[in-house]
Formats: C-alpha cells, sequence, structure tokens
C-alpha cells in the first residue's frame, strides 16, 4: 500500500529539512519522492500541482495537499498530536510558541537566508560571495542573536522548557551556518551555542542529515 | 478598572493595523497606547520590554506579554474562540488555513513591503520612488496574484469558503496600496478584485481606518 504521506522535495533545499525534521520527530512513515530541481520540474506540472508557486517542498497527506514548510510542519504536529514527540504547547504556553514561531519566520530567516546564499550555496555553485552583504547580515543576525541570548537565559528553549516547531524551524539554517564563518555568531554567545548543540543533536535531525549526505539519484 | 488587554503600536503601521483588525472582528475592548516612533521610542525602554526587537507592534493579555503581528492575532483567535467572529477553521479545513497564512507571510508580504516603501512611505516622507524596484516588485506581484485569482476562483476566500486569518492579514497592505499604482494589478484580477474588495468592506477593517484617520497626538 503506498504511504499516505508523501513529501516531494529536495534533501539540499532548507525548506524540505525543516519539514523532514518534523516527520521524523513525530515517527511518521512517509515516502520521499526528490523534485529534479536542476532541470526545474519544481517549475512545471505535475509539480506545479502541489505548490502552484514553483517552490520545494509539498506535502501529500491522504487526500490533502500541502505546501510551505512551516505550514506543513504546524499541520503534522496538530494532526499527529499523538505520535512521536510533542511540538507544541497547550494553553498558556501557547502564545510564546506563537511569538517565537514568528520570530524565526520574520527576523531570523530573512537574514539566514542572504548568508546561506553567500557563504554555503554560492561556493556550491562556483560563485563568489560578496563581502558587504555578508558584513552587512552578520551585523544583523548578531543583533537577532543578543535577543536570542537573552530568551535562552531565560529559558532552556525558545517558547520554554520544552523542544518546539520554534526550534525546530531553525535547525536547517543553524545546521549549514555552522558550517560557515557565521558559526561564530552562535559561539561567542553562551545561550545560544548551548541551545544550537541541543538542537543539532535530536535524533531526528540526524535522519535528515543522513538523507542529505546519501547519494542522490 | 484597566482593560486586560492593550495594544501598543502605532495607527500607519501596517503590522499593528493588522492586529487593530483582529481586535475588532472579534469584538474586543482594548486600550490602544501609541508608541511614538518619530521619536524613537520603540527603541527605547520601556518598549523593549514587550517586544526585544524593537518593532511594533506588542500585546498585553492579562499578564501575557506578546509581539508580532501574526502571532497576536493568531492568539486571539484561539484564545477567544467564542467572542466575535470566527477567523480559524476546524479539522480538515485547517491544513488550508495554514497554508494560506504561510502564503500571505512567505510570498505576499515581502514583495508588498517593498513596494509600500516606495509608492506609499517613501511619498510620505518626501522622497522619491526608485521605478525599477517598482517594476520588478511589480512583476513578481503580478505572478503571485495570478496564483490567488486561481484560488480565488475555487472558493470565496483563501482558506475556503469563510474570511479568516489568512485573508486578513493581507489587508493593511491590500488596503495601502489600493490607493496607489499598483492597484491595476488586483483590478485586473475579477477574483482578486472581488476578493479585496470584501475583505476590504469588513465592519473591523473600517473601524481600523477610523483610528488612522484620527487626529495623533
Ligand atoms: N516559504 C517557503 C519557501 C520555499 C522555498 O523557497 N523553497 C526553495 C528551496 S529551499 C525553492 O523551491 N527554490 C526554488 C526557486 O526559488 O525557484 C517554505 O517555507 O516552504
Ligand atoms: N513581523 C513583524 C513586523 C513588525 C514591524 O516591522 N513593524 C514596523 C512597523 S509596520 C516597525 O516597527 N518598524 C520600525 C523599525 O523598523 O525600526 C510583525 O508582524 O509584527
Amino acid at each position: 500500500m503506498a504511504s499516505a504521506l508523501k513529501l516531494h522535495g529536495s534533501p539540499i533545499s532548507t525548506a524540505t529539512m525543516r519539514v523532514l525534521a518534523g516527520l521524523h520527530e513525530k515517527g511518521l512513515e512517509f515516502e520521499f519522492s526528490p523534485v529534479d530541481m536542476s532541470i526545474g520540474a519544481h517549475k512545471l506540472q505535475p509539480y506545479l500541482s502541489l505548490n502552484p508557486f514553483g517552490l520545494v517542498p509539498a506535502l501529500e497527506d491522504g487526500s490533502l495537499k500541502l505546501f510551505e514548510s512551516r505550514a506543513i510542519t504546524t499541520h503534522l504536529a496538530h494532526s499527529y498530536a499523538d505520535k512521536g514527540n510533542q511540538l507544541i504547547l497547550p494553553g498558556k504556553e501557547r502564545a510564546a510558541l506563537l511569538v517565537w514561531q514568528e520570530v524565526e519566520a520574520h527576523q531570523f530567516e530573512p537574514i539566514a537566508v542572504k548568508l546561506l546564499w553567500e557563504l554555503f550555496y554560492k561556493p556550491m555553485f562556483g560563485l563568489e560571495a560578496d563581502p558587504s552583504v555578508v558584513k552587512e547580515n552578520e551585523d544583523k543576525l548578531a543583533k537577532v542573536l543578543d535577543v536570542y541570548e537573552a530568551r535562552l537565559g531565560q529559558s532552556k528553549y525558545l517558547a520554554g522548557e520544552q523542544y518546539t516547531l520554534a526550534d525546530m524551524h531553525h535547525l536547517p539554517a543553524v545546521s549549514l551556518l555552522s558550517g560557515t564563518q557565521v558559526k561564530k555568531l552562535f559561539d561567542t554567545r553562551p545561550c545560544v551555542a548551548a541551545w544550537a548543540a541541543v538542537i543539532l543533536a535530536r535524533p531526528a535531525w540526524a535522519k535528515v542529515q543522513a538523507l542529505r549526505n546519501a547519494p542522490q539519484q
């Protein structure tokens, strides 16, 4: 029988990795369907019927079709609440989870994406990083991480004492940036450094890394 | 007795308007505390203890402190589910709501923000728009709105047949861009034009507009 959950994406896409982390945290069985971005398969049918914006990833969950990585992880966390690790918080604690999920999306990610492009993807494609863009975004990230340092001095994880979606959504960028000069921005902030180490050590994340490092078709 | 809900922000901030729309949709009483951004009050204490990133808005809900406009509206929609208009969807329909909330945040807003800066805020501050930035982002917005046109040909609202957070989160940008040359991008797409007209006509939105047009302290 075909798996009810089918993830379409690319193992080198940060948004795909985010969803993979969620699937593994919830201990869900799924089929992974690689989208060949090198030939632009994500800009063509049949993929466009899964995500009309032509971006990876997309998830089929039975008859439901979802896209946007954070919509997918939030869907999995709620719809499979009884499976695997809890990634959401009940009651009053939900407010902090909502806030820090939005912080990742609006304060952290736009800067992280620019640094990843300069320092991870450009070198991968044989292009040179632009030092002024790197400098500008390192300075911005440093300010954001100062706020994280204060927050993580008060609680083990961003939303409180439990690992949640808010932490998990950071994993792809924190992982890839840790392999670049940006690592120093994490390392020089003790609470951020400890948090990064703890989230990077999640068994679910090791499984995502294994897929990324596997030979691609 | 002081109101339990206290919104800190600026009536000309799109993120503040988003939250105001949510408060009015839910029919909630609240106190509005203007943050004087012209003197940089949002970058100083006591405001930084409400939002350490120094951005408006922030909400106090009893002892809870929240920031990030979409975290606040989502909190209000869930915590006051029994008040005012429903802005969320139950069960299977929740997936579509999650997807289209993320589309607003990641596909629509980054482009809309750039156009608003060029065509609304720059003229307000006596600066000139950069035609090449306008052109580039109009082209991008046109592509995004083509996807919206297809979607809104299938359902009255983005997440389905009910008005939700996914529609509401668009209101500040749709409203302000409708006063600029970008209006043509809405008008030339019949389903988008009809949707824009319907959401702009929400009584809750009229109340937000009234505050924006009121003389500022
Ligand atoms: N906000 C989206 C972002 C999706 C996205 O940008 N995916 C990238 C890969 S990480 C992509 O498909 N890029 C191809 C392109 O831009 O054409 C999400 O979280 O799913
Ligand atoms: N993602 C945030 C954005 C908040 C934001 O950027 N607010 C603007 C006004 S709309 C602001 O405070 N700008 C002042 C600044 O950038 O210093 C939210 O949705 O609340």
